[in-house]
């Protein structure tokens, strides 16, 4: 059943995008889905696309999002070794509403 | 020129995303909009809406997104007087892509 946002009834809905909200509420966690959404990068390139952030938050952060299946890690063995990650199918999913929220936030949230 | 997502060349959509879920990321923040997309209510109707926030904390949160532009808020000097809180145009617009994250959120996130 879809959640039905404001309405009294809808206790999943809301415990859903709470329990959303946290995660991606987490520093950098939607920033470093929006790095990996124009495709896989390996973890110089997504550091770059989003500093300040410190190699062991980002490292902490895609174990992180690992973790909860949002993002996936491939080593190739090499030489030389090398790790890239990329977006799972389900967060590929989530994509279209973050750039909706982007959007939103450029046209209404001041600096 | 709206935001290209995990492009390079795209640091105004990345900064808006940052600033976006800096704020809706605050704990309650996206649950109160949420609470209030079915209607205005008054401070007694959100807060069961959306326990287990305390008063403080809800009124803090109303006044910040009152301050953002995101909240109205209308007194009606009675008597009694009552104060009544509803979305302002702009957080209208922002509901869709809340939901669609909830509904993700119930198919992809687990609890």
């Amino acid at each position: 059943m879809p959640p039905e946002l404001g309405s009294e009834a809808c206790v999943d809905g809301d415990a859903a995008l709470a329990r959303a909200f946290g995660f991606l509420g987490k520093r950098w966690n939607a920033m470093i889905l929006a790095a990996l959404a124009s495709g896989p990068a390996g973890f110089a390139e997504i550091s770059r696309g989003i500093e300040p952030i410190s190699d062991s938050v980002l490292s902490g952060r895609l174990s992180e999002l690992a973790g909860a299946g949002l993002v996936a890690r491939k080593v190739d063995s090499g030489p030389p070794v090398s790790v890239t990650y990329s977006l799972t199918p389900s967060a590929v999913e989530l994509i279209p509403a973050l750039q909706q929220i982007a959007i939103w936030a450029q046209q209404n949230l001041a600096d």
